[in-house]
Formats: structure tokens, sequence, C-alpha cells
């Protein structure tokens, strides 16, 4: 290729990578928004190392074991960019460690408040270095799914649905949150900290996403990298509608959360087939996704599984979705291999998750102590609150029997308040 | 055009719109960060809704209303782009709907705390399906005021005149907040809850700025992208600046406030000249920019316009300015066409804008009720707090009678505390 | 160069630029974060002020002095750029203005909670017109320094050594806050009043970061802009991971603020280096860059320097370190040119800004009152509360005896509360 269309290609998939980087941000944003304020440091520690972790394990073998250069039977790639240090391919995995790192950073959400930070961290690389870079060798590295006809352009399936269900397989492992559930087994309604971090983590992600979604094209010459641009879009418009409306319905009000998760239900619907899908199919596809993720959020809380994000079925759930709408709208797919795609990679995050948290919880331990968990883990995990100025309602008795000459003292909200 | 060319375009113009898209989280922050704590879900609500709503009502017919391949009588545009599906024009559609989106958010923070959520609702398809695609047909789709010589390089007047002249149609007809003016008519000034989300928010907009003005060349190849990027700059920069000493001399104090506004103010002067004045004229630009957003936000307080936020003054006022700078300060426009469009494009906007907003409150009713504004529109209207867990001033009162054993329940804040 | 080359190269230039100037807000964040809630506003207006004066002074003459068409003996640059007005380096003048900003910016920082608004404004013209300017000259305008070989490739040394220098006389001269040591001299901690904020602010810098390194190519036809944007995302990674575990080691906690601030710790060791060093070399950097910095924040806190953010470490001691590191793992830099440039930097740097603020703190001043130092800069510079809705710790003794019939009054947090 000529130098001048080489840099065109180069300015638009550093561009495009520095646009899904950012969506690191989003991610602690919602998470920290939508749990409690005890938690919000933890939360950022977790964001921060499946970032930090994660690009370090995608270069010492991540990336190798996805895109080296020769395929072991197309399950897992081998090869030279093992301690990855190729300047001909610095952009390519640029691109992808930022993917990579996205998978890693759904889980942290949907086991928010009650989980160990060092045994979270023994997590991470496996999935940064193992479980995702192998699935991305089976879809986009020429392996086993791609030879069998599954499609999934900007990945729906391969990093979504993916994180979502290795989400689910944690919070299998780790159980609710004290005072999710009452006496009855009744679901309680713990709100958020702060609606506006959620909904600028929210736009955050909208932003990066362009990037995820128009820049899967992976060039710039030769292709159009604006209808992906357009289908993210309206999928992510329709996805806040559908959300806003089906809520609505069963809640008897617009509700905030709902709505501006109905903006990544949309996104992650389309991501498979935002290069294929029509316009008016896209609006379709984020409107379904945004009641898909209601419906998913309700029965999951239902049944015993506490996600305090939505993560679960946001990115598991609605993932599943973007994997067959691609097929059900465009002709770039197919039902049958979709599906197989779709039960292969939900059984190998799944199983693979499973046993990984399985087996630090019968270690390490994953789960903090009930005390920790009730002072919150900015204080007991890392020493600090993530607000210490401010007053919150769980510490007024306490304060006011300062404030009268009894013995008072900072605490920490209690759980579920 | 050479493939190669076409994909410097394409990237330049792609990358432009994902910055103007960004700016809803701008808007968003803004209006929550200048607003009461007790509103900030609903303002979140309000800026999805608008990029959402504008959204699919720009695909729908929006952009066939202004870029539609016939023009009828160059007051709008017909043709085939109604139910938009041309991937050929995408990225022109992409360009678009991140305006329309723009001038559609203005509005919300002009009207934040005391409407309906659901009336809200009923008019965003009038400003992005109607109201603002026609006057961009008048202007940029080859329609009367082009030919007419009326200049707007990337829309002080389009877009940030028009949303701000909607936003003043829209307080008149559903007057002043509660508690705003005292028994003799005085205003009382109502801090907003958070200026870090304020600040962050116009970084944000000064950000997504540079996707506005320098896209507007809508080209890479052939153009001087850097220009309007440097006047942008300049403008934003002596806006602050302007805006700052101005409200130093009238107010004894550097205030936040009205510095961060400046650098809108400066924004908005500069967008219809961004390519065409010297780099000194945008700097007089700003600061003159600066200056009269102070004296509109003040002068409107005291005639009893409530705008929590000043977007009647930021966008309207100043973009009133924009519209004639550039005629001041470039050959590319002359005083006579630009007084003509401003007045048709004011006289429009304020008209089918007033007649909408009357006509939502004569039916659906626009305005909550004294209750609903004092409890607050995120728990009235969404059914939730957007800080849950903090304590605010108003509710000090009541915890302290439960801290004493009396009754007390968790209260949202009064109106104007 | 062909048009569509041009093309190409300003679309990166300014792309990059555009990041880079994004960084101002994460700069905000990360000082207002890590400060108190009393002082917000304040760090806010610093930040907007640091790029608005900065801008508007680089426009007049800081630009002629780095970058004019002749250099006075290496030392400064002189020539037709005064009262920049030349289109034709319009993408040049806006990718330097927003590192002269950045250098600007990292001061605001260290001295946050005591100093004078009116006598900090007295200051930015001096940075972004005088002291950075000039350094510009030497090490990229062809100046002396660049004649000697030293080399620094994005602006370890330039850019944040210069700015940490700068930040370290700044506060030899105010002197640490009221109540930051004990009457034995003993530092005490003042946490920040938002982590959240603090951690938003470090992942804007991280994402702003990949224009300053990547876009430092200048141009993107026949250059690997690809290859900085991994070192920058591995050092990144490795200063949170080293900070993080030497910070684990000596407090027994994983901190969240000394994480986060290992990210921008590898982020300015490798920035000198960044297009230079291979991808493994770039994580030692990255790791020994964050384990620097916890050391010398431990170690300035103890002999008195009292720098609330850590700007002095971050940019200062892990400047020199990055200036260093080019030259220990790559062939561009040899150790004693930029052991020479270093010295020469600091010297000036330090030299400048020291007789620049005694000068102001002997005639205007420089320092606030103790009281208003106590009451908040917010209130007492500014006239506003960041956050007037919520309620404080400090307020809760006055607000019971309100609430007890008493009187009391909306107070501002005591220093060190």
């Amino acid at each position: 290729m000529d130098q001048v269309s080489l840099a065109v290609n180069e300015v638009w998939l550093v561009v495009a990578a520095v646009l899904v980087m950012f969506m690191q941000a989003g991610f602690a944003l919602v998470e920290a928004g939508f749990t409690s304020a005890r938690n919000a440091g933890n939360i950022i520690m977790k964001n921060f190392m499946d970032f930090s972790v994660g690009a370090v394990t995608y270069w010492a073998f991540g990336f190798a074991l996805a895109y080296g250069s020769s395929s072991l039977g197309g399950f897992l790639a081998w090869g030279e960019v093992f301690w990855f240090n190729d300047p001909s391919r610095a952009s390519e995995w640029f691109f992808q460690v930022v993917f990579a790192a996205t998978a890693a950073t759904i889980i942290s959400g949907a086991i928010a408040g009650r989980v160990k930070f060092s045994s979270y961290l023994l997590y991470t690389p496996f999935i940064t270095g193992l479980i995702y870079p192998i699935v991305t060798h089976w879809v986009w590295g020429g392996g086993w799914l791609a030879e069998l006809g599954f499609f999934d352009f900007a990945g729906s399936g391969v990093v979504h649905m993916l994180g979502g269900v290795a989400a689910l397989a944690a919070v299998l492992v780790v159980g609710p949150r004290v005072g999710k559930y009452d006496e009855n087994g009744k679901p309680r309604a713990i709100p958020g900290h702060s609606l506006t971090h959620g909904a600028l983590g929210v736009f955050i992600l909208w932003f990066g996403w362009y990037g995820f979604n128009a820049g899967s094209t992976l060039a710039a010459v030769g292709q159009n990298i604006a209808v992906p641009a357009v289908t993210t879009t309206l999928a992510a418009a329709a996805g806040a509608i559908g959300a806003m409306f089906v809520a609505w319905a069963i809640t008897g009000k617009p509700d905030v959360g709902f709505t501006i998760n109905g903006v990544l239900a949309g996104l992650v619907g389309v991501t498979a087939g935002t290069a294929s899908v029509s316009f008016g199919a896209s609006i379709l596809i984020g409107l379904i996704g945004g009641a898909l993720m209601v419906g998913s959020v309700i029965f999951l809380e239902r049944v015993g599984v506490d996600d305090p994000v939505g993560a679960i079925s946001v990115h598991g759930t609605v993932g599943v979705w973007g994997v067959v709408a691609v097929a059900l709208f465009s002709d770039d797919a197919s039902l049958g291999p979709q599906l197989v795609g779709a039960a292969a990679i939900i059984a190998w995050a799944f199983a693979l998750s499973f046993i990984v948290f399985k087996a630090i919880d019968l270690t390490a331990g994953l789960r903090v102590s009930r005390e920790e968990e009730a002072t919150g883990l900015d204080i007991s995990e890392h020493g600090n609150y993530a607000y210490p100025e401010f007053v919150f309602q769980h510490e007024v008795v306490d304060l006011v029997e300062a404030a009268n000459g009894d013995e008072g003292r900072r605490r920490a909200p209690a759980a579920g308040a």
C-alpha cells in the first residue's frame, strides 16, 4: 500500500483505539455512579487495574494467543508476538488491547461491593490473557468459528456477551450483597450514589463506541466508516427510548437508570451488525435491545442474581441479541452459525470464569467479611473514603450524638443504606 | 474524487461529528451542575432524550426537510431521504444529526426544574424534525437565506441563536421557578449544586466545539482545518477573560459561573466567522461575547426571565453577536443580509416554539405542580434521587428531629433552597 | 508536499492537539478531586485561566519566542510571528499552545488552597509567554540544547519537568497549607474531596496523552504514529501497577490516590522516549516512574514541601527520570546531554519562577489570610460555594445548634478538616 493510504488508515485506527480506551472512564463512572459511595474508590481501582494489568498481560501473551502467526487447530494462535515488540503491528496491537480491556472491565460492576481487591486482581490476567484472546482467535483470527461462518463485526458476542457471561459466573460464585434480599428472598432496591456520574459514564461510553464500531473497519481507505457511525447513533438512541418506555410501563415512571442503561443496550445490540444492517433495522435492534435489557434486569434480580449495575443484562443478554440480530437483519450472517458461535462463546467464557473464580474463592477467598462489606470497601480495602468531607445519610444519628456531647465517630454507610 | 482523498475527508468528518456528539455530555453537566441536585436526574433524562428522540426524528424526516434533493421555493427541502437509508450520505447525515441535537439541547437548561417530562418529550421532535431543519435548509441547503448572501459558517445563528430563541419562548410560556423572585419581584440567586460538574461540562463543550467549528469545513483535502481551531481557541479564551473581568467589575468577585459561561459565549460568538476572521479579531469577538453574555444574564434576570443556566444569553444573545461579528470582521459576510437572516431565524424559531409550547401547555400541561417542583423533579417525575446517600442542607432539621426520636423522613430540598 | 498528504498530516495534528487541549479538564478534575471541596471552584478558575490567559499570551509573543524565524544565539527565537496571524502555521501554533497550557496548569494544583487568585493571574503570562517558550526554543526550536544533542521527543523535560520545578518554586515561596503540619512539624493527611473526580481526571489525562505523545510525530505520512501509542499505554499501565505495589508495601493498603497518580507518573516517564524505546522498556520505565513518584511524594511531604496533588513528584521528579530513561533505553539520546539539559531546564524554570513568585509575594502578596484559607477560597475569593446544597462534616455542629433553636449559620470547612 502507498505511504499516504497507510497513513490515513493508521490515523483512523489510532484515533478509534484512543476513543475505545476512553470507554474505561465510562465504565468506571457507570459502575461507581450506580453503586454505593462507600465503594466508589474500590470500583475505580478495579477499573484502573483491568486496563493496567490487562495491557501488560496482553503484551506478554494475550495478543500472541489471538493473532500470532500460526493457528493451532483453529483454537488458539501461536507465534512470534509473545512479549510483543513489533513496531509494524503497533496499531493493530493498540486497537486490540483496548478491546481486551473492555471485555475485562464489564465484570467489575456486576460484583461491586463485596469482593476482595487482591482476589479480583488474580482474575484479571485470565480474561485479558486467556479467555478473551482465544475467543478472538476463533472469530477474528481465522479460527474455527470464522471457518464456520460466525459473523460478529465489532464484538456483540466476542466482547460484550463474553464479558457479561463471565460477570454472571462471577456473581454466581460470590453471591448477592448483604441486604440485597430480605428474609423472604425479596429483592430490595439499592440505588446508586450518583446518577450524574452514571449518566456521564454512559455518554463517555457512547462517545467511545464510535471508535469501537466504526473503528472495526480497521482501515479507512476503501471502507465506509460512516455507516457504522450512523447505525451506532440510531441503535443507541432507540435503546434509550425502548428501555424508557418499557420501564415506564412497568414501574409507572420514566426511570433514569433504565433509560441510560438502554443506551448501552442499544449499542451492544448493534455492535455485531453495525456495518451490515440498514439504518431502519438499527433502530429496531436498539429498541428491542433496550426492552430486553429491562426484562433481563428484572428477571435476574428476582432469581437472586445481584448485579448492581445491570452488566449481565446489558452485555450478556443483549450481547446474545446482537449476535442473533445480525443474522435476522442482514445477509452477512446466518442463524445457524450465529447460534453455534453464541453457545460456544457462552460455554467457554462461563466455564473458565466459573472455574477461576471458584478456585480463587477456595484458596485466597473471594469475598470480604460482612463487617468490611458494611463498612465499605473504600475504607476496609484501600484505607480512604471517596468523599471524606461530605455527610452521608447513615452518619446523621452519630453526628447528632456527637453534637450533643456523646461519643460519636465517623462511620461508613451501613450495607443497603 | 480519488479513494484516498475521500477516506481522508471521511475520517475528518466522522471524527469531527463524534466530537460534536460528545457535546451532549457537556450540556448535560453544565445544566445539571448549574441547577439544583433535586433535578439533576431530570436534566439528564432531557438531555438523553434530546439526542435520542432527535436522532430518530432526524432520520425519519428532519434530514430530508433540510437536505433533500429538491428545494420547495427555497423554504424547505424534499426528496428521497425520508426514512434515511443512503450509505453514500452517511457521513453527511451523521455530521448534521449531531448539530440538530445541539440545537435541541440548548432549551432544556433554560426551563430546568419546572417542566413535566412527558410534555417536554412532545416538543423535542418539533425542533429536531421541523424548526431546525428548515432553517438549515435556508442557510446551508441552498435556500432563500443562502441566496440572499447570509453567511454562517458553523452556526452561531443557525444552531445557537435558534436554540437560544426557542429557549426564550419556552421560558416565557412556562414562567420562572417558584422562589426565584420575592414578593417585590426581586430576583434571588439560586446557585447550582456542583461547580465541578458545570466546569467539566464547559471543558467538554470546548473540546467538542473543535469538531463543531473545524469540522464545518466538511472536508480536509484542500481545506485549512487548523484556522477554525485557532480562532475557536482564542475566542473561547477571550470569552472567559472578558466575562470574568466584567463580572468582577460588577459583582466585586471573579465569579466562577460567569467565567466558565464566558468560554461558551466566546465559542458561540466566533462560530459564524470561525474560518473567516483574523486571529486577532477572534480574540475581540470572544471578549465582547463574554461581556455581552454577562450583561444579558443580568438583564434577563431583572426583567423576569428565569433561565437557570444562562442558555438564552449564551446561545441567543451571543448568537446574534456572532452573526453580526462575521460581517464586521471579515469579507465573507455583509451586515444587511446578516441582519435580515438573524431577524428571520429569530422570528421563525420564536414563533414556532412559542406556539408549540403554548399548545402543549393548553393541552397536556407544561408545568409540574408546586408540590412536585418543591420536592424536585427527580423524585416526582422519575421516582429516584440523583444522590440518595448524601445529606442536603434542607434535610438537616428533619434528620435532627428523627435523631431526637420524632417522626422524620427523607425530604427533598425546598424550592429555592 | 501534495495536497492529500498535507491533509492527512493536518487531520492528525489537529486531532492530536484537540486531545491535548482536553487534558486541561483532566488537570482541573485531578486537582479539584485531590483537594478540599471548599477550594474546588478556585481550582477550576485557575485551570480555566491557565489556558485562557495562556492562549492569548502565546498568541501575542510566546509562539514567536519559541518558533520565530530567527534564533538569537540559540537562546530564544524572534521574528514575524508576534501577534500571530499566519494561517499557514495554524496547526503548528494550535499544537504548541496546548503544550504551553499544559506546562502552566501543572502549578495550580501544587499551591492549591492558599494563593490569592489575582496574584496567581499575574504569574500565568510568565510561564506560557516566557519561561516555557524559551525552553522549547532550546530543545524543539533548534536552540542550544538541540545543538548539544539533548533529546526529548514529547516533553518529559520540556513540559513536565519544567512545570514540576516551577511548582516547587511556587510552593517554597508560598509555604504549606494551614494545618498540614502539626506543632512538631509532622505532616497530617488531608484527603481530597472526591476520588471519583480525581480518577476521571486521570482517565482524561491518559486519553489526552495519546495526542501529546503520538501527536508529537507532528505528521502522519511516513511516521509510525502507533508506536508512541503503544509505549504510552504500557508505561501508564506499568506506572499504576508500580505505584500501587510500592504504596501497598509502604502503607499496607493499595491506595487509590497513589495508584492513579502512578498512571500519570508512567506517562510522564515515557514521554521523552515514547517513539524511541522498545515496548518492554516502556513497561520498565513506567514501573520505575510509578515507584519513584511514591517515594518522592513521601519524601517531599516529610521535608515540609506541601504539594496537595503530588504535582512536583509526578511531573518534576518523574520528568527527570523520563529525560534520563530515554538515554538508558534507546540510542536516540545519550546520558551526558540529557543531564546537562535537565540541569539547564531545572535551573532556568526554578530561578525564574522563584523570582516571579517572590516578586508577586513582595508586592501584591501571594497568600490569602488565615481566615480566608480556613473559610475556603471559593467563598472568600469567588463568592460562591462549589456544592452549596450538600452538608459537610465540619458543618454538622452548627446545623444541629440551628436545629435546636440556637443561632447557627452556614460555615465553610475548617482548614485541614
